[in-house]
């Protein structure tokens, strides 16, 4: 029978192979006494498997809250934990409570991380997985030799869909492959979801009508399941390519349940996402998490990005794009979206250490606060990346590229 | 305008003032330069506004990665934030992505926590709440003057439709009234869901026949959207009363989905938020979260339990026991589920600090590894919580019945 391996960073005050088996016995029979029916046959098929243990180091301070240590010393581990697929079958939200549920709850663990996840071969079988994924979102863009160029509506709430759509004129008008709803904005009282719609979608379709060119446009449709469905098939009628969703806080089965739909590539937004990693030894790992959400079937997963504004690292924006860029089962292409105060200075950068251009790339006040407007913006943005590809500095490039040049100017750290 | 109120308790190396903006600057503008068309009307209109900081202390040490600070210095504070409903509606996952969303990525956070909510009475004329909540279940279960007892299966994976159904067989004749299925028990190859629920609602049903007494069964219905309805009309034309959802695993908008078909009490495991809780300085307080999931809808919600096996304190589950039973929009009525290494000998401890019996009270080996069998188990616990009552103490309960005094020498710590 096929497994699910999963490996976890845990620091605990105990033995970490004893902890490990605390683990495992947790998330497959989970009580404190041995009860009747928990015969040696049914353990063999359902009991939940410690495959390895790795010690890595001891310290003297626990991480968070749990169970003293009567040494004063706390163990830091790797631990491989291996589970039949009998156990829950193909049922994402039984397989993410098997994998993490109580776990965090354990008094035994002062730390604990998901780090990552193998799913095995024959989940191909019964998760399709993104509709369009990488070459899909540039089919529809027609975008190939480049990252497709973004960015969000600012001020995020407030702005009339008349204003925005006035916004996204400009933006088409500069040659932008897609623009996206803030995470804040779903439907407001002076921006009714349909009034929109209609209004961007007015706007798009012309622009590709005369241009042959057709911006993607995420519209934020968060919500209520029946509110998202309707929503969907809003964007789909007015021939819109692209629905956005912020899947934490809808959670895995809404968000599946868009994807299922298949019509318009889905646009993930992680927000709400530091809470489950922030902390190094609490949650889960992004390695891990990015399969969960592919196997969902969402087209485009943000990464943050590079020098960005928040707490994270560069090294970890890498690999978060190296994980989004590595196949899954055969397939199941991401597309990684790199935002977070990017405005065109990071491609270099961001180039040197992915060697992709299958990005999304948004930059939000890069692009409308440029200096000499929206449509500066966008070019700045193109030169960024020939420049990266070109294997030119961001001081080079700005040499040769006056649009660019001004960017660096507004928005480069002097 | 009506507005919601959130208190955040914060870690940050600047001044907390200043942190507090960059918070609310985040959830309501949310880019790193000013841009055009966020006009003085639209701020005053849309802007988060901090209501209050509140000075606590200042460390030596950050909580969590973030910016350094240049003194050494970090400093925590309360601070209040709140923001007009007309920034996203009655629309539960915008209202998440607002009250958290990126705020856990700032950098200039060295901690972030969301400690309490207050939604205004119109949220009463958008979301329902709970369809049955504690009257609503103790009616469909017939008790009324002690907590609901409860168990749940165990092994929680392995067992075939007609083990479990003996086990609930014994469980109702020893007169239980809530029995529920493992979270990590979905659908499985040795224990179809239909198969499951024909095999235990053939057993309750008659049981009920016979003696007018229904014993309330949470089946696991976590899963796809559609998968879910499914099961959940499986459940209503069999006659049961209650399914169970993992909420965290399944999200909020596939909860609600569940909540608003508004025939069965839903029973909502909170398995995983150990993950959003554990770091006192990260993430969102029971306060806050069980609100959510009271406008969702949810019946029966977890608290973990006194003196459990877990790692939360005693202090932390009575809060949350008191958070549960406090009224919202004047409903909203949820009862809290007590559990995790429950066998009857908190209930003393249990009541003595919460003075309430609006409780769903969960001894998993503690009924089915009574040494006098299950039935003794619910006996045992029955008279738990008649002594709680009666002011006894564990020690006295025991003298006075024997059957919680086999309890006492299996499960009490020496």
């Amino acid at each position: 029978m096929e497994r699910i391996f999963a490996t976890y960073y845990i620091e605990t005050p105990f033995a970490p192979e004893k902890a490990a088996m605390v683990l495992a016995g947790e998330q497959s029979s989970g009580t404190f006494v041995a009860v009747p029916g928990e015969t040696e046959e049914l353990k063999a098929r359902f009991a939940a498997r410690v495959e390895k243990v790795t010690f890595l180091e001891t310290v003297n301070t626990p991480a968070i809250p749990g169970a003293e240590s009567p040494t004063g010393q706390y163990h830091r581990a790797l631990v491989e934990v291996s589970w039949s697929i009998e156990n829950f079958g193909y049922n994402l939200p039984v397989m993410i409570s098997t994998l993490q549920g109580n776990l965090y709850e354990i008094r035994q663990f002062t730390g604990l991380k998901l780090l990552s996840l193998e799913v095995p071969d024959s989940f191909a079988n019964h998760f399709e997985g993104p509709a369009f994924g990488i070459e899909g979102c540039r089919k529809l863009t027609q975008v190939y030799d480049r990252p497709l160029i973004g960015t969000i509506i600012k001020p995020s709430v407030g702005l009339s869909p008349e204003d925005t759509a006035a916004t996204v004129k400009v933006l088409a008008e500069a040659g932008i492959d897609f623009v996206k709803d803030d995470e804040l904005m779903g439907s407001t009282a002076n921006s009714p979801f349909e009034k929109r719609v209609d209004a961007i979608m007015d706007v798009i379709n012309r622009h590709a009508d005369k241009t042959g060119k057709k911006v993607m446009y995420a519209f934020n449709i968060s919500g209520d399941i029946d509110d998202m469905l309707r929503r969907y098939e809003k964007i789909v009628t007015s021939g819109g390519t692209c629905a956005m969703v912020s899947i934490n806080s809808v959670g895995i089965s809404g968000t599946k349940k868009i994807c299922d739909q298949r019509a318009l590539a889905i646009h993930a937004h992680r927000n709400g996402w530091g809470m489950m990693t922030r902390h190094p030894l609490l949650g889960i790992e992004f390695t891990a998490y990015q399969k969960l959400w592919r196997l969902a079937g969402v087209d485009q997963l943000h990464v943050n990005g590079i020098q960005n504004k928040f707490w994270e690292s560069d090294d970890s924006v890498v690999t978060s794009i190296e994980q989004c860029l590595k196949p899954m089962l055969g397939g199941y292409k991401v597309l990684p979206v790199v935002s977070s105060g990017q405005w065109g200075g990071q491609a270099p950068e961001t180039y040197r250490r992915t060697q992709t251009l299958d990005l999304l790339y948004m930059a939000g006040g890069g692009i409308m606060a440029h200096p000499m407007g929206a449509s500066a913006g966008v070019t700045a943005l193109q030169q960024a990346w020939k420049a990266a590809v070109d294997g030119l500095s961001v001081e080079d490039a700005a040499k040769i590229y006056p649009e660019f040049a001004k960017s660096v100017e507004k928005f480069g750290k002097s």
